[in-house]
């Protein structure tokens, strides 16, 4: 066995850029999906926030961006320094299993020992020092054989998310434990008890683990998907890599990480949580974008895009991308986004609702919109 | 004494078309006023449906139009047989008392026996019939020297008209009374009770009179103001038109004809009343379209405009000039108005502080939306 490298000289950050969002409808698009959106007033996407917040971790050579062969150009546009190897582009989207199984068939053909660690593009993370402390705690807990999350501490019962039932310690690391069990977004009565119980975790989706176990754990769940993932990550950038995508793309399985590899291997103790403090969001729908714009403030109107408001008691959020007047009255929890061909008004409360009207636009004819 | 004409044969029908109605921002413009729109959803714009209403009483020959210079082209259009001599454009809005002499005044030249009715061109009246019948009426009872108006019997205890009090019953006449007094727009309590009566009609502010009898009134009332009106009267037509206008208008008096001729004639007892059933409402603000629309219907999302909407337990009312897709999704009673360059949206209890937001455009730099 050659000498190992340090931990951090093996990682290599993997983003799955993927899902349009079609809770963020109209603003999200398939042609223009959630992560290629400023939904906190950053000032750039959320992808390149995304970037912004892994460069310190694993240094700009070493992003790997997964994302549809659609949004080549808008990735490029935000990510100019991305490695042309470092683009793994989709033909159409097989869920996160394939995008992230792809990424580590091919940076383990690079390098046998590397570690990756998979962070969506479409998340929000305060505090960027939290997060990068957890990250490398991640990493050295990787090292030593382990698929590692982070886990989030919960800051209220939100049935959003999934949860992370955390074990024991870990020995040799500062605060890694160990997963007893992933459970889906649960009831409200449920998540209560979770929180109440301090061992329950938000599962933010994030996986940290040597790319060669996650392929490993997948080799043995998901047998099938394992073989032609590896088929199309050894014609990756050979001459016939077309013919073999175009061939084996169209059968992949489309299944979560979640359930091809995060819940079987922790069955078997494989996988490790670090407990995290940093504020994180997936900004799923329109009141979580709300939500972190107001900061805690009450009655607060979020305004996303360049427009000019005029506003008389309301709260909530409006998000303009067509530079209209826009004047809202005595509306409470309001939710509008102006687009250039849809316009969406609804509340807080039906946030979830938006993707139900996605849905019905594709059965009505509407799809020129999507 | 000459002998007389018939009444009906010396009717006259006026049509101030004027106010932009701030309440119907940002759909009414001071460029595209209230009157100018299809707020029914006939197919016609307010206006027209005036004119319609009157020909039948008036002959299309007879009916007089007063509004600002600013619409001659949008009133021709929409009115391609008015003639060029009863089209009286005014170079400022002056209030209604200007608007009604200067029309009394011009006409009473041509005829003087003539008897005028002024109807707004921007109120909604269903069942035209009934209409009809009751100008016939109130021409008849003013052919004998009256101020007559028609007085809509009140549905409910409305704080947004103001109301009537109406006396004894005049011999001679199927239903005309006495008008005891006008009453500003009242409070709840005060309107539960004037409904309760039986005496109150609402003020639709429709006058039927002998033009001279208008003026002699006003001449007493507010001699100066009626001075300047027979100088623009006189003028009107001649060469001399321009420059009497020019130094006459801007110092007219700007007072409503409630308050300069029919409220003193109450007083001296030269006004009389028609009460009338048939369905009456100013439109003024988008609430009131939305009952209009949802006639007695609950639960109703009324749309006006050629418009793609997608709506999930809404209702209110939906106006878009833009063709863009609407989505809406549990709002009650929401009131969103779509233009290309504005869009608001409040809902039906706050549809009257449209107004105030208006007047804030104009504070904040905002008048080319206006």
């Amino acid at each position: 066995m050659s000498e190992q490298r340090e931990p951090m000289a093996r990682f290599y950050s993997v983003i799955p850029a993927g899902g349009i969002g079609s809770r963020l409808w109209p603003l999200s698009r398939a042609s223009a999906p959630k992560f290629l959106h400023d939904l906190t007033g950053s000032g750039q996407t959320l992808l390149q926030d995304t970037v912004d917040r892994l460069i310190p971790l694993s240094t700009e050579d070493r992003i790997l961006i997964v994302t549809g062969e659609a949004h080549r150009l808008a990735v490029l546009g935000q990510c100019p320094n991305l490695q042309p190897k470092n683009l793994v582009l989709e033909p159409s989207p097989k869920d996160s299993t394939a995008a992230i199984a792809l990424a580590a068939a091919i940076l383990v053909k690079r390098e046998p020992d590397v570690i990756i660690g998979s962070f969506a593009a479409d998340h929000v993370i305060t505090d960027t020092e939290l997060f990068q402390e957890a990250v490398k705690e991640a990493v050295a807990v990787a090292s030593t054989g382990k698929i590692v999350t982070i886990g989030i501490e919960p800051t209220e019962p939100s049935v959003g998310f999934g949860y992370i039932k955390s074990g024991d310690r870990i020995s040799d690391s500062p605060t890694a434990r160990e997963v007893v069990k992933f459970v889906e977004k649960p009831e409200l009565s449920r998540a209560k008890k979770y929180v109440r119980s301090g061992k329950y975790l938000w599962n933010a989706g994030m996986f940290i683990a040597p790319a060669s176990l996650l392929l490993e754990v997948l080799e043995d769940t998901e047998p099938e998907l394992y073989k032609n993932v590896m088929l199309l990550a050894d014609a990756w950038g050979s001459s016939n890599q077309q013919s073999v995508f175009e061939s084996v793309w169209p059968i992949l399985k489309k299944i979560a990480i979640d359930y091809s590899i995060a819940e079987p291997a922790s069955d078997i103790d494989l996988v490790a949580v670090i407990p995290a403090k940093f504020g994180w969001h997936d900004v799923g729908d329109f009141a979580a974008i709300a939500e972190l714009q107001a900061n805690g403030k009450r009655n607060h109107l979020a305004i996303l895009g360049d427009v000019k408001v005029i506003t008389d008691k309301s709260n909530g959020i409006l998000i303009s991308e067509t530079g209209r007047l826009v004047a809202l009255i005595g509306i409470e929890d309001v939710i509008v986004v102006d687009t250039p061909d849809a316009l969406l008004v609804t509340t807080k409360e039906h946030a979830q609702r938006v993707k139900d009207l996605v849905d019905s636009l594709k059965t009505t004819g509407h799809s020129e919109v999507l």
